[in-house]
């Protein structure tokens, strides 16, 4: 007989205030998935084109793709990607393939906070990049979510020269804190010249998440045989001419995550690295906030307004009244 | 005191009836520059369009960016490449740094045919393709002057499947007597899964140098983090968007061989792993005919007739009036 469990259903697309905390039957385990009894789901940015109603999606729903928590049937401590959202809520059916076993090392915080971004940073500088030990790489929004893991996996990658990319004399503080070499304005008009300067000729690997003005620079601040990774775009995409890429003896790359959850043996080599580096401390990520449940609209305008830093997190069982 | 030497010379830019054998001062040598005498020089299609006029460029002129011969210095065998042209003439200053010595193995014919067209094949599988053992090759335009050493290139590289694009039974025939496993036509409306098909699941690395349709289909013939380097097209070059590339998970890579003959180091490494092969009759070139300087003409009209099947070379000493 199954169970009961708390979640943040949608029942109408809209504005933050949309979120309702409901008590509603346990999700249910079919073939190849397993119940997860969550402790912390992730919140990301695409949630909130789902829950707005911009990317179409059925109703009513959970929200929330990643989460953390404990196998129910051996107890596991896992980290799982939910392709189908779910992870707002106490029970999770979790795909197998998509399960990934921590190991002691890494807390349940930092694995909720790690996996979707430094699966997409990781992917992007190894699977999408190729990146060679010794090459120089450069990442925009370096402060952010993706962002400020890939600064860190490319210096614990073996990357030469690290450049980040950030809008605020903060951020670039920060960039340099985390372990990039130089931090550069995107608003900078001289930005191509400036790539240049400071990897002595070129960058070798671009990881963009901007598009638009930002990556017409960071192309003409690629050397020979360098590359731009595109992971994401603020505004719209781009297009880019194959006559520009000749000319430059350069290549543009698209990275979604989506063909790496798409391969288990990939995404488990890569969560197998990720969290390697995150038991030895050399990968860590920023948790902005752990909000409750009946929290999470607040976390969706924070978000919106683009005022959190770091990953914001879903303490699934904490209740506000009882500890707020 | 300098001789004199016999050249063909464009006065005027035109049809392929504008070159005129002249006897003209012979080249002289600036710094960083030693003298050749020429015994073959390369005809290739850039030249076309620098005769017609379809490319700015000063008169007179004598076209030719590739050559082999003797070093008047030392008697060395050399190959050499001329960016500021002059090939068509039995005598050129060669830069030194676009100056490779012959080994034995390769003979002058081979060398002369090989330089400028596997040095691009090579950079586009190795520089910007990244070429791994085991990854799949496919080559558009794989009977025609880069492609048909793209082909073997990619085999003598370990490339797994390897499959060549051409528009006729008969070429396809040759793409697969090259090393090709599989040949398709460039114009089967179901190319892109035709790519798959023969690479059980999407090219790693497509080599193209034709764009528009053919582009267009081996971009979704392309597996997850595959990607298409870029050497040319026929008619226009192409827009690519940075949201089909990130549906997809692959690269778009330009390559121009400018970049690598702007690095001497890097032209001194792929010209002798070229010249390796060459010298184990791994990697041969297709020579379509050998013409006297007079017959210049003709051969342009025949390459713009895509009447050639292979490099046209000049043999700058042959008078045509002795010999035919």
């Amino acid at each position: 007989m199954s169970g009961r469990m708390r979640a943040a259903v949608v029942r109408r697309t809209g504005g933050p205030e949309v979120f309702r905390v409901e008590d509603v039957p346990e999700a249910v385990a079919g073939p190849g998935e397993s119940l997860v009894d969550v402790v912390f789901a992730g919140v990301n940015y695409e949630d909130l084109d789902l829950r707005s109603g911009h990317h179409p999606h059925s109703l009513p729903a959970v929200l929330g793709v990643d989460a953390v928590g404990r196998r129910r049937f051996d107890g596991h401590r896992v980290a799982v990607l939910l392709r189908q959202g779910g992870g707002y809520a106490q029970v999770v059916a979790a795909t197998d393939a998509h399960t990934v076993e921590l190991p002691d090392e890494v807390d349940d915080q930092q694995a909720a906070a790690l996996l979707e971004q430094g699966a997409t940073g990781y992917g992007a500088l190894v699977l999408a990049g190729r990146l060679q030990r010794g090459e120089s790489v450069a990442v925009s929004a370096a402060a952010g979510g993706v962002g400020h893991l890939t600064i860190q996996l490319a210096r614990s990658l073996g990357a030469g020269t690290v450049v980040g990319l950030a809008s605020t004399p903060e951020k670039r503080k920060l960039v340099q804190t985390l372990g990039a070499d130089v931090a550069l304005d995107p608003a900078d008009p001289q930005l191509a010249e400036r790539l240049r300067e400071a990897t002595g000729g070129g960058v070798d690997l671009f990881v963009d998440s901007v598009g638009g003005a930002v990556l017409r620079s960071a192309m003409r601040g690629l050397r020979p045989f360098g590359r731009l990774v595109c992971i994401g775009w603020r505004d719209e995409p781009d297009e880019v001419s194959t006559e520009h890429l000749a000319e430059l003896s350069v290549g543009c790359v698209g990275f979604w995550m989506r063909h790496v959850v798409a391969d288990r043996r990939l995404l488990r080599t890569i969560t197998d690295q990720l969290f390697a580096l995150a038991g030895r401390r050399e990968l860590v990520a920023r948790i902005d906030r752990i909000v409750a449940l009946d929290e999470v609209g607040a976390a969706h305008a924070a978000m919106a307004a683009r005022d959190t830093s770091g990953k914001v997190l879903i303490d699934v069982n904490r209740e506000v009244g009882l500890l707020s």
